[in-house]
């Protein structure tokens, strides 16, 4: 029999193995997430509300039958507080929504939800997903920022509060904070998921987004959200044949220790037999364009998607009102200019490497900056979400103090499967 | 004076040039339309719940200040019952939603609101905007369907009811029932507008939607909602240098009147100095093919978006039921070929013709059938549709009987503007 704290630690695929095997109740589990948040919840502040315990267990006991013959056995779920619940509210990070009750549960929770998941609480999002921080700290570091938006999720799931959370990215808002945290972070492919319920913020741009702490689980989750055959049995990594590496200075500045973590990753998959190539540089050089492109595109559609808001700018944090001042400054032509050079530049990606399984780049910058300093430079995500792509950090790699330094991999879009696969196997190597 | 019948029927720029004239005021207008509504709306079933002239004219008064310094001058917005708003339900056409209440309006509808457009009620809309047919009858012919899935809207602006409309189109949901009923339907660039708070149906394909009854309309409407600077003054139709002619037979059946109608059309422009080619028949045949890709891909999207509702199958129609059990028997390589055609045909299209303004199709592929045999094809538009067209109907051809028969101006992904002020060109051409 594990320990209680051990039993939070688990990945979701372990604990559903254990509960199958008999080896411990998802009661177990369940308390173990309990005891994990009441300990650490005071400090980390990842929940914007949550369910107490006995709640959590009157909801479980009262439909035991249900979970106990569910894919997910009544496991607890985190989710942005970006994406509609019918049963929790809804701020967004915004004095604008404090209290707002949405009327339906998003699509990504009613199929969790229906495949046996708990939501447990709503996780603390910077406000509408952008820049203003929330309360979330660092748990790797309570000095630090966990990054943003989806900053509670990050951390929960890093904290070992919740084995799987909800989030979603338009900049760098899932692979940030699970770089800065240590979680697994996931960002689908751009169209791949519904995102009915989940509040847009730019349609170009927007992506869902999932944590975990081992890759595979998140193949299981992803077989959830696109209604496929569900089976743990044949979820498996996947050893990448060929992957190109990005510096992150293509991007924006990056720090000695995430480049020396980069070399260090690109070695170690050379010497296990992945042909590994750096990206071309000119290629590289157009991809660093699309940084600045990104922002261009975000700002123009920040600023009407939120429209209702911006008439309420008193209620707005100065970062959110600069964006929307930008993007109702813009001439269309910018605009439209900038979709042009994404387009451009994601074609000639896919067609100069067709024959490759993944793009090995850093997920941020360096290790998560101080708390007061905001959440963080996006600049590593920007290009790669511009173009729709999945992504997915790994994990494992920590600076000299034990501050976790991401890295992350580009998949092929819709190809998120088997990026998500080449995850797995590429983080069993690096922690192993 | 005008009488005030014939006010109902002016287009929203001859309604605002009115009231700025001080020919009549916004109240006259109001008055007018809700003479129409109350005289024919037992007949052409478009609303699905509206306020009473006492409660519109009561929200007029107390805002009388506000509504008189808009742009909108406190005139009446149908909202297709898909579009989310704060102050009525969105039920979206269907049993299990009888009731719903939203906690927000929809992005589109705040801002027309906040241009002082009165949201005088929500339209019909078929069965989660797809083909179970809602009460509406076709106003030019009560025996006929109005089309579908924008139903309500397409005939409350082509019955004068209101001068202004919101809908949706993921296949034919606006063009169809525009072509049907008589008035402007006009569906923008996948992407150009924000689509918070409108249910979706199929992320690769929906689209909003706007209905008037002169595309000169639409471009005011277009500027609100994309936050530009509005002006009446500086909104022109503008003659087109060079269209393509497509013959519907590449996309469907068509009837004989219709191939007329196109030719006619066709005819016209080129007197008028419009230089008329027919689309290549190789590329023409190509976009054939994207009908079936175009189901293919709706099929994928539409079982997972509506999820929630597919657990509740004994409250679904049998159309919904099938396309549901049709997108999660699809092979997700279907999904992704599809897809992919999709992208390929739509790069040949922009090539192939970089100067060329607009392409002249049949918007239906005849008159509107009779009311029991459901809502009429969608194959005259899922192909531009699935490419992410902007389209707009031509209207003011009618058949022998006076029955509407629409076409369509299919113009450039983003470019909607220029298509919008080319389709206001060619009707003046085509109605004078």
């Amino acid at each position: 029999m594990q320990s209680t704290s051990s039993l939070a630690s688990l990945s979701l695929l372990d604990m559903l193995a254990g509960i199958k095997a008999a080896e411990f109740t998802a009661l177990d589990v369940i308390n173990a997430c309990f005891d994990q948040i009441e300990q650490r919840e005071p400090e980390v502040q990842a929940w914007q509300v949550r369910l107490t315990r006995e709640q959590y267990l009157q909801q479980y006991e009262a439909n035991q039958a249900f979970y106990e013959a569910s894919l997910l056995q009544g496991l607890p779920l985190g989710v942005k507080d970006i994406i509609d619940t019918a049963e929790m509210p809804t701020e967004m990070g915004s004095a604008i929504h404090i209290g707002r009750q949405p009327v339906d549960d998003a699509t990504c929770v009613a199929l969790l939800k229906q495949a046996g998941a708990i939501v447990l609480g709503k996780t603390v999002t910077t406000e509408f997903a952008y820049f203003k921080p929330g309360a979330t700290r660092n748990p790797a570091d309570l000095t630090r920022t966990p990054g943003g938006s989806s900053s509670g999720s990050a951390a929960a799931v890093a904290d070992n509060m919740v084995p799987m959370a909800l989030g979603s990215q338009t900049a760098a808002s899932v692979i940030r904070p699970a770089a800065y945290c240590g979680s697994v972070g996931y960002v689908g492919s751009r169209g791949e998921y519904s995102l009915r319920g989940g509040q847009p913020l730019a349609q170009s741009l927007d992506s869902l987004g999932l944590f975990s702490r081992d890759a595979a689980d998140l193949l299981l989750l992803r077989s959830v959200l696109l209604r496929l055959p569900e089976n743990t049995e044949t979820i498996a990594a996947v050893k990448p044949e060929k992957v190109l590496v990005c510096p992150g200075s293509w991007l924006g500045e990056v720090s000695e220790d995430m480049t020396a973590a980069l070399e260090k990753t690109a070695d170690a998959l050379q010497q296990a037999g992945v042909s590994v190539a750096l990206l071309d540089a000119e290629l590289a050089a157009e991809i660093g364009t699309l940084v600045e492109h990104h922002a261009t595109i975000m700002a123009w559609e920040v600023c009407r998607n939120l429209a209702v808001e911006s008439f309420s700018p008193e209620l707005l944090s100065p970062q959110m009102k600069d964006l929307i001042d930008k993007g109702l400054a813009m001439p269309r032509a910018s605009y439209l200019n900038s979709l042009q050079q994404v387009a451009v530049v994601g074609q000639k990606l896919a067609a100069q490497y067709p024959d490759v399984d993944a793009i090995l780049t850093p997920a941020a910058p360096a290790i998560a900056p101080l708390a007061e300093t905001g959440t963080g430079s996006p600049h590593m995500s920007r290009a790669w979400q511009a173009m729709g792509l999945p992504t997915v950090t790994l994990t494992g790699i920590n600076d000299l103090t034990g501050v976790p330094l991401g890295l992350q991999l580009v998949g092929k879009v819709r190809q998120d499967d088997a990026v998500l696969a080449n995850a797995a196997w590429v983080n069993q190597l690096t922690l192993g």
